[in-house]
C-alpha cells in the first residue's frame, strides 16, 4: 500500500515474438537433436527420411492468447506458408485478427486442428494448468507445442507423458515451473523438447531499452510524478 | 554422354528457406549455448545481459544470390523488422527485390553493412572459397553469418579464425566441407558455432514431393518421353 510500481510492456514484443518463432522453428525442425547427430557422428551418407521434420507450410497454427505477443508471432509466421490461423483465449478480440484471417474458436478445436500450438497468453487462474492431460490428448500426433509465456500455464507432468508417448511430435519451452529448472527433471530426458533459460526479451537492443524505461520509471517515481508506465491494480 | 538426368528443383524452396531463417534465429538468439544452460545448471538468478543476442529489429540483412531460395528468405525475414536488405549476385536482378526494396551492392559493401549474412548462391568457380578472410574481417562485430547453399562457398578455415577472435558474433552452417564433417572439426569445439547436417530439405512433406517427381522423372526416362524436370548442360 502506498509502493508505486513501475514496468515496462510492450517494448519486449518483437525480442519475444522473435523468440517464439525461433523456439517454434528449432522444435519443428528438430535442430538439437540434428546437431547433436554432427557432434556425435550420426551423420553419415544421404538418407530419405533421416531427421525430418515437420515443416509451416500449409500448416494451421493455434495460437493461445492473441495479445501484442500473439499477434507479432502471427505477423512473423504467415509468410512461412501457413495456411489457417486459429486463436482462442478471453480478451477482446483483436482487429488484427483479420489480418491473418484467424479464426477465434474454442480451446478443444484449436487443439485438435492445430499443427503447431503457441502459448503467449497471461497466467491468470482461468489459464493456470490448461495446457494439461486433456489439452494434449486431442493434438496430432504431428503437432508441436510451444510456450513462451508463463511455465504455470502448462501441466508439466501431463506434456511430458505426452512427448515421451508420442502423442505429440514435439515441444518447446522458454518457460518452465520452476525456474531454474532442476538439471534432473524429466523433460530434460526428452529429445523432442527444447527448453531454454526464460531468454524471451534476452537481446541487447530489447535489454537496454527495458533498463531506460526502468530507470525512467523510478525517477518519475521519486520526484511524485506520473510514471511513462505505472501499475494499477 | 547420352546418360539423362534428372532433378528436383523448387519443391524444397520452402523447407531450405524455412531452414535457413531456424538456423539465423537458433544463431542469433543463442539457442544451443542457451539450452546448454539449463541442463548443466548454468540457469540462476535473472541477470540483465545473460544470454543475450542480437536481434532483427531494425537491422540490415545481406543475402548472397537472391535466387529461389534467397528471395523466400528475405520474404520470411521482413516481419521481423528488417530494416534494410541488401544483396549480391551474379544473376539476373529479380524483379522480386522491389518487394523487399532489396539494394544490390557489391559483396564488399554487402559485408560491411550487414548484420546478417546469409549464402543462398549455387557453387560455382566464381563463388568458392568466396567467404573468407577478407570477407569476414569487413563484417562488423555484432554479426551473424548463415549458409545453407554448399560448404566450398565458405573458407572455414578463415571461417573458424573470425568466430574464434571475435570478429563476428556467430555462424549458422548447414553444409561444410567435407559432408559429413568429421567430428573433431574445430568449429565444432566453438559456442557460438551451430552446425546442422545438410538438413534443409529435411521436411516429411518435401522428401515426399521430392520423391514423387524423381519417380516421375525415371518413369518418362524409361519410356523415352520428355522428364518433366531433366538437367540439360
Amino acid at each position: 500500500r502506498g509502493i508505486r510500481v513501475g514496468y515496462t510492456p510492450d517494448v519486449l514484443t518483437d525480442a519475444t515474438a522473435e523468440l517464439s518463432v525461433a523456439l517454434l522453428l528449432s522444435a519443428c525442425r528438430r535442430l538439437p537433436e540434428a546437431a547433436e547427430q554432427v557432434r556425435s557422428g550420426g551423420w553419415t551418407t544421404w538418407k530419405p527420411l533421416w531427421m525430418c521434420g515437420h515443416g509451416l507450410s500449409n500448416s494451421t497454427v493455434g495460437i493461445i492468447g492473441l495479445g501484442r505477443i500473439g499477434q507479432a508471432v502471427a505477423r512473423r509466421l504467415k509468410p512461412f506458408g501457413v495456411k489457417k490461423f486459429l486463436y482462442t483465449g478471453s480478451g477482446p478480440k483483436p482487429e488484427t485478427a483479420a489480418e491473418f484471417g484467424a479464426e477465434f474458436v474454442p480451446l478443444t478445436k484449436l487443439a485438435e486442428e492445430s499443427d503447431f500450438v503457441v502459448v503467449t497468453c497471461a497466467l491468470t487462474p482461468a489459464t493456470q494448468g490448461m495446457c494439461n492431460k486433456d489439452f494434449f490428448s486431442r493434438m496430432k500426433k504431428t503437432s508441436v507445442f510451444v510456450n513462451t509465456s508463463r511455465g504455470a500455464v502448462v501441466n508439466q507432468e501431463d506434456l511430458y507423458d505426452a512427448l515421451a508417448q508420442g502423442q505429440i511430435a514435439a515441444a518447446g519451452l522458454d518457460v518452465t515451473t520452476p525456474e531454474p529448472l532442476p538439471t534432473d527433471h524429466p523433460l530434460l530426458s526428452l529429445k523432442n523438447c527444447v527448453i531454454l533459460p526464460h531468454i524471451g526479451s534476452a537481446t541487447y537492443a530489447t535489454r537496454n531499452t527495458m533498463a531506460v524505461l526502468a530507470v525512467n520509471n523510478l525517477l518519475a517515481g521519486l520526484r511524485g510524478e506520473p510514471m511513462p508506465h505505472e501499475l494499477k491494480l
